[in-house]
């Protein structure tokens, strides 16, 4: 049984402590938060659940065997080299910290301690993305020519962090979890609407050695909600529609052939295949629900997760990078990557 | 009845003699190609109409005067300067030229010799963009935040031109025609999956003085064919889908207020606004039929067409601007405006 | 304050003790189950509630102003006139009883002693429904021309009931509710697609004095889930998609209008008319909880339910009716109204 | 070679010109029309054919091997008997005749003198319903359930015949060619909104020996245009979604178990199968080109249509049954087939 700290009991934390409750060989042990009322609601709750104001009596306490952190992202770097000092495993919120330079620090320090860190990608745990990955994987789309995503919706508003942390996060963390080579180059751009506040629309996208290209169009001033992904291989292609109550992916027979049929002069030369198209079932578990079963099978058996401190600070550097180029309005910003 | 000469019977010119057949007013009186089994079809459909292989005819012709040119794009300036030269009115089919040079030459020789030069951007004629032009212009939307437009599906690759030039030429003849500004700065990224051919995958940013961001997101490798416009105002966002069989248009009564309310500090004291949203009835004419009377019109009334040379030249500005910046990876490209 | 005991925490039992528990004016008093397993759960989840295995204790406590009855429809007539007999005004969920007669004898009950009853029809106290009705009050569409309502699903299989009585329900009280006149016979056919189980798939055709007509299509056989309602009028036509997350309610200015214009022989001298769409904004309150405040309110002030006891027999004579005429393939049922 | 001569160019007859003259194997070698100015379209478009008022020429036209009737079904009795007699192969458009009396004739004589007699239910001849006969008779299916079909949409009103002869017609077609049984008895309910006309606006269920059944949402009177078929299976369950651009068909690995399983008491003991979706490529050949195809085959092989006189006439008493049931308030009508 592993027992479990949550520090921050704000938008995303409930889940966690649910989650962890409901998880089994997981035992919520604590909740730290700043605001007693907060507290008061998990006391009511969650009756066996300490809690406290003070972060430091979790990792002070030597019965807790992994701290969670689900504060702004701010404080991530600060909690979480605490709690890997305090020998404690971690489960980080996603983006995993600020800078580049603090995900490395983590990297660096859970890895010298031996010591299990995951960052929340929730998506990576849903049947629709492990559906997509085992396509992949199987060679089934051939050469992959570009993953193109659109997450717009109206609002909410971040005040933090710009929608790129917010929402492209998502996109580069699947990427890194489905293509097998990372991206060299990144261009992106965007702007805030109103003064004094984060990007609030953004286009991002990603340039890879292979030849792939991958787009982000991310949003929280669209008058619909849309979560849809394309990608397109040699040899199939796939559409992701998040919102789809069932069939969210479905695989398309369809492609392109270059041929020597000079009838087809007009078009270059290009046959259009089309064949059929095939929806498969998807796993329906809660993606939290499998994430969190994963994390305790990591640290039981010494796993690496598949959402690593590796992963996480891969994400984090696109950030960096996109928000770079962004800044720059479309400036190439070319990924260097120092080895954690 | 003004008489029209139409250089160019391959894809698209069936539709230009058709159409002008059709139109009160015009009278297609000749048609040029170099392919003689083409110009036979035109004897079988319309026997009153002239053929030749040599275009030069139809120049010299003096009951013509009117000359449209549905040839590939790499003809259209020395066509479009001959017909111009003749004294001939000119139809040119979109993109307008390969260069904006070419452009900014055809603008001056028909506005010295005071002849009306009309540029196929056939959007501008549809009703689905008449009524967003009416909408707006009737300052329902508020401030534009942004436009945001997807044109993507399976093919039909080009030979000669990218995707930018087949595609998104559509999204910037709208937003010419939508917006009462020009856009100052691209950046654009894209890439051909297949050696030796044009991209065949663009995204296209543009950037404008009072802050408005448009982007075109266009592809001839996607499995699912899509023609989807975000617009979005700080009163009021449109979407129009264009393969909606009725209600293309869609008028959303939302939008985001800041407020200063401290219980929405998490949201960043953002209001969101969600009221009725409205389908307006569009017109169904057909887009190319109006477009042709309203050349007869402009001909005859000596106006200026909505889509005349000065439109078409600043779309190949465009068109030129964002394939440099395509090519250096996204690199930003400040338009700076020759007057023609 | 109004103390309200349950019977029943089934499948829906539970719904009604998190509503209650959170409506303004109301106290979950007490709650009764044969299972004691159930009342455990009631326990953990709302100690101040108490529990009980004996629904009679209930009826005893003084302190019960109302009795919420969530138990298989086989025994809402023997508890509910029980409640009634105890002086508890009453909340029964749908349908109401087995049988018309059993409905009019708990009507006549409640109506004798001053009771208030209220049927749980929740589809009633949707902002849909609320709009339509008022769309429908002011005139809007003119004389109603027909109801067409499609609700199919996969599931879940009812072991008791019909799918009309789980299904089709809905559209009956949702036409009591928005329509100013009843139906005065019935043509229903159906079947049962696996020996001794109810009718699993059936269409349900209500003939009205006035012309109007309505049909229910229902079924648990499926593969897709569809929740639609169609309703022409003279003037302009309403779709209602229930799986919508917005824009449920679709408002379009079409109809026919017939004309003397000869030329239009062929089509029976119709025109049509199409003018714009409306999607107007619904309130976005869960109905569940709108229903929980009426019941309090029609309790405190004396008020008749909008789904009082006779809205609930009429209904329970409709599936009467359109059971037997489904089990008669089709043979036209009339219906006789016993004033209750 | 086949030398057809078509009777009636009004609506239809255009369409069935055009086809032939298209069609490998067959001439189109006359038309006749009571409309002169009908004809000088003919002449224009098609200089080569003869253009006559007086039918009889083309029956008495020994070069003519078949004829072609598009007129009002009210003369296609009389109409297709003479050209029969005229020792004609015959092409009849839906619905055959106004009686099954009728049609029973004219199946008699076709086959006393072997002549070929197709019935134009062109839906037999789509892409979608082939692929819909393969798979069901494949036995993927396993045993039907049921078939549901809605056809909606704002008009064509028709004069002469009601929604049943003109929508719910195909569904009788598609049902005939589909299912190895015939319907038993038919239950049918609908009205006129407008006095004086056909009814506009039906619901039909169709009943099998073996269980299956099928139902009919048909009319001319709705907001939105629907084509939309549903088939469930003990197996498989299919939509077909006729506006669908592509994927029209799609078959669903989706059923119900019953089980002895306890637990599942509330959903009387049933187990729900949900598995893959797929979207097989359909045919895209147009459907009149490949029934005019195997017309031409059929006259020079001697081989039945897949939509003969006996599916036409088996359609046409199931238009009368159900128009009798519809006049009937829904009263069963059983079918007490004649044989022809």
């Amino acid at each position: 049984m592993i027992n479990i700290g949550i520090i921050g009991y704000g938008y995303w934390g409930p889940n966690l402590v649910r989650n962890f409750a409901e998880t089994r060989g997981a035992t919520v042990a604590a909740v730290a938060d700043l605001d007693t009322e907060k507290l008061a609601i998990v006391n009511r709750r969650f009756p066996a659940v300490k809690t406290t104001t003070d972060y430091r009596e979790l990792l002070a306490d030597p019965a807790i065997d992994a701290i969670a952190i689900a504060t702004p992202v701010s404080t991530h770097f600060e909690l979480g080299l605490a709690a890997l000092r305090a020998g404690k495993h971690l489960w980080l919120e996603k983006p995993m910290t600020e800078t580049s330079q603090q995900a490395r620090q983590l990297v660096d320090e859970a890895e010298k301690r031996q010591l299990v860190l995951i960052v929340d990608h929730t998506f990576i745990y849903t049947g629709a993305v492990a559906k997509m990955a085992e396509i992949i994987q199987a060679s089934e789309l051939g050469r992959i020519y570009y993953y193109d995503s659109i997450r717009v919706n109206l609002g909410l508003f971040q005040r933090d962090v710009s929608v790129i942390s917010d929402l492209a996060v998502h996109d580069f963390s699947i990427l890194d979890h489905l293509l097998d080579e990372h991206p060299v180059a990144v261009s992106a751009s965007g702007t805030n609407h109103f003064p004094g506040t984060p990007e609030n629309l953004a286009y991002v996208t990603l340039f890879y050695e292979s030849g792939t290209i991958a787009h982000a169009n991310v949003s929280w001033l669209a008058p619909v909600k849309v979560r849809q992904i394309l990608i397109g291989g040699s040899k199939k292609m796939i559409t992701y529609d998040d919102l789809e109550p069932s069939e969210k992916i479905k695989v398309y027979d369809k492609g392109v052939d270059f041929t020597d049929d000079p009838q087809k002069i007009h078009e270059m030369r290009v046959g259009y295949r089309t064949g059929d198209m095939w929806a498969p079932r998807l796993a329906v578990s809660e993606a939290l629900g499998v994430e969190g079963l994963h994390f305790i099978d990591c640290i039981e058996n010494r796993k690496v997760p598949k959402t690593d401190g590796q992963l996480g600070l891969r994400v984090v550097e696109l950030i960096e990078a996109a928000s770079k180029s962004m800044r720059a309005k479309g400036e190439t910003v070319y990924i260097t990557r120092q080895l954690a």
